[in-house]
């Protein structure tokens, strides 16, 4: 739950060293260098998993916002806290919308916001640090442009993270339908509890409402960014749900799938919120590197928690994908190093015993850690995009800018 | 199946009978007055039914398109004949789009083209004849913008047909997981032969391709209407699920569902199809009149052949709506001549015995006489839509705009 509702202050010096360490491996990157210096081990050994505070969540107040007094070094190591009244502002106006103007799809609304699922938070506290971030000097003509439109660039910065949230919550909404899932994250998943309709419905719903609040912003490349990331998440849940065994077993599909699935939109929304600002290619280009390769990174890492879960024991995960027949990172490079698993994901796994020898299998390989390597291969690279963008003195921008790098270690770091 | 796969010669005597009632009438319409003229069953003794021929169908070769050596006067009747190699590159421009890049959606793509839903025909029969019969002058500044946008205007109005009938059939396949259809129009619905899993994913494929063609139309005026077009279906159906007893005997309540559900999307993309051709906002208004009450007309009649079926006959449809606890346009008439039915609406249906009761104050009510009204009075007000357009001597244009017209008398004296 680390992006969900709450930050904890996690020691200077730990950052640093995380810091220092991660700095001074990026440029010379390769995945057998990673995994001298950071096995899991040491990893959880030197940054441990993060607790999470009732900052965030929708039961009480509407404007719910327990500032704790806080230094300046403070502030810099917590990218949720940088953000945190525009964060409230974005959610509650979410909120408004689904439950004013509908009343009706009140229960779907409830799901959306009760549940404490972490990439609700995570999106737009991405975006408006990247709009901080890229709070630069663009180009005459461009700003010009920019300047014209109304209303402020800010707030259609805002409304980036919010359609953007809207996109996520209504592609979880269908999802649950096409996994027939009975929990997401723990909290029961709508379908369950209403009925494929609602989800159908309230997924439906919040698309058409994202789809409106995007012509309102009224750039067309912004439009064909996000329309883009629409036919992406489709397209990466037909690779999922429609396979060959060739397809199940090469990493390359299961890379072009996640990212279709899980990086699309975040790499896409941080690109509209540089082309909303007027920004350059080369800029945008940077913010959307920046979102691909923290969506990468986020993802393998959850492939890898579907196995080991809070623990760092195998197969105390929830183990879904695996029972799903989805075939993730870690099992992927298992079967480099055993050829012969491949004979058991092909049998698939509706057999409980053959889960049993995969997860054999995935303990005697180095799969977990080479997922775990890929996952900071990918976080490194999307720090180095923050690094390359045109220099700034702006301390604002400077805070959100390390805010954003810290927040690629986080996400390989986190237990949950 | 009038407006699916294919056209009939309609005497030139009927047609012309038909169009001096529908013309004499309309400047002084009332509902009573047309009551006179035109109640079901003169309309039927004047223009009966219509046939269909194997015009339509992507079965057989991909051109397959048998133009009969017809005279002027039988091109002017008929308005599918108009825009048949059109209608034909749209309707093979979207198969090969659902079918070569996603060849995983091949079983929804081929009930997207098998089913022989006459809505899959009409609107872009529609839009295309609405695209010619706007081919007049417009004001400069607007010209010269249009002008400047690649590809060509009519490439860009095909695709706001193309667009249209993805979000039609997206709608249809999330409706068949709504509704747990059986049958929709007697093919089998998706969802029942490949479960709801299909139907929601290849619903939302073709919403995401809609947005990503709507994408690249680069018209921001055209991406708020359709995306609206794309709220209202959605509140429309949220109105319907969710109403109260209040509402669920309410004419106006059943309207504003009836306008959200079928008529936005067909008025929204006539109005699309002149926006994009930069006409004034006078003639825009005009086509979005004509698709908004071409649309009720349609769903009138609908309505009532759900009690009457192709026979003249009450009960002899299908009674889906009844069934589904569904109250339209010729119960809520009834209910006004007998306030005592009520109890037995709120009762509701499910019980066979409420359905028998209620068909029988149909019976001796003008409730479906009313409602024919009611949709004669929709499709003269698109009529009037047409005929107030600015005036034009090109010889193409004045045929659309028959042939529009045309259409609106059709859509009342279907009887399938």
């Amino acid at each position: 739950m680390l992006f969900s509702r709450g930050f904890r202050r996690i020691p200077t010096t730990t950052f640093n060293g995380f810091s220092r360490w991660f700095v001074s491996h990026r440029p010379g990157y390769s995945q057998s260098q990673t995994t001298t210096h950071c096995s899991r081990d040491s990893t959880h050994k030197i940054f441990g998993g993060f607790e999470e505070s009732r900052f965030w969540g929708f039961a009480g107040s509407r404007y719910q916002i327990h500032h704790q007094s806080s230094s300046l070094v403070e502030e810099e190591l917590d990218p949720f806290s940088l953000v945190a009244d525009e964060l409230s502002l974005v959610a509650n106006r979410l909120r408004d919308m689904v439950v004013a103007e509908v009343p009706k799809l009140a229960s779907a609304a409830e799901y959306f916001f009760k549940m404490g699922v972490e990439g609700k938070r995570f999106r737009p506290t991405v975006l408006l640090l990247m709009a901080t971030a890229l709070n630069v000097k663009v180009p005459e003509p461009a700003k010009a442009l920019a300047d014209t439109l109304t209303p402020e660039l800010r707030t259609r910065q805002q409304s980036v993270a919010e359609i953007t949230e809207m996109i996520h919550v209504a592609s979880l909404l269908h999802d649950d339908v096409l996994d027939d899932a009975e929990t997401r994250r723990g909290v029961g998943s709508l379908n369950c509890i209403m009925g494929n309709k609602v989800s159908v419905l309230a997924g439906d719903f919040l698309l058409s409402r994202a789809c409106v609040a995007l012509a309102a912003l009224k750039n067309t490349e912004v439009v064909t960014l996000l329309a883009t990331v629409l036919e992406q998440l489709v397209t990466g849940e037909t690779m999922q749900m429609t396979c060959t065994s060739e397809q199940r077993c090469s990493m390359e599909y299961y890379m072009q799938k996640t990212y279709y699935k899980t990086a699309s939109l975040i790499s896409n929304s941080c690109k509209s919120v540089a082309v909303i600002a007027g920004q350059t290619t080369e800029v945008a280009m940077l913010a959307f590197e920046y979102g691909k390769n923290l969506g990468l990174a986020y993802q393998l890492i959850d492939d890898i928690l579907d196995f080991t879960g809070t623990s760092a024991s195998l197969g105390k995960g929830s183990l879904s994908d695996i029972r799903h027949g989805i075939v993730t990172a870690p099992l992927l490079y298992a079967m480099e190093e055993f050829p012969q698993l491949r004979a058991v994901v092909e049998q698939g796994f509706e057999n409980p015993k053959n889960v049993d020898i995969a997860l054999d299998y995935l303990g005697k390989s180095r799969g977990i850690q080479k997922a775990r390597e890929l996952a900071i291969k990918h976080a490194n690279l999307a720090a180095e995009a923050i690094e390359s963008l045109p220099e700034s003195d702006d301390e604002d921008v400077k805070r959100s800018r390390r805010a954003l790098v810290d927040l690629t270690q986080r996400v390989v770091t986190r237990t949950k």
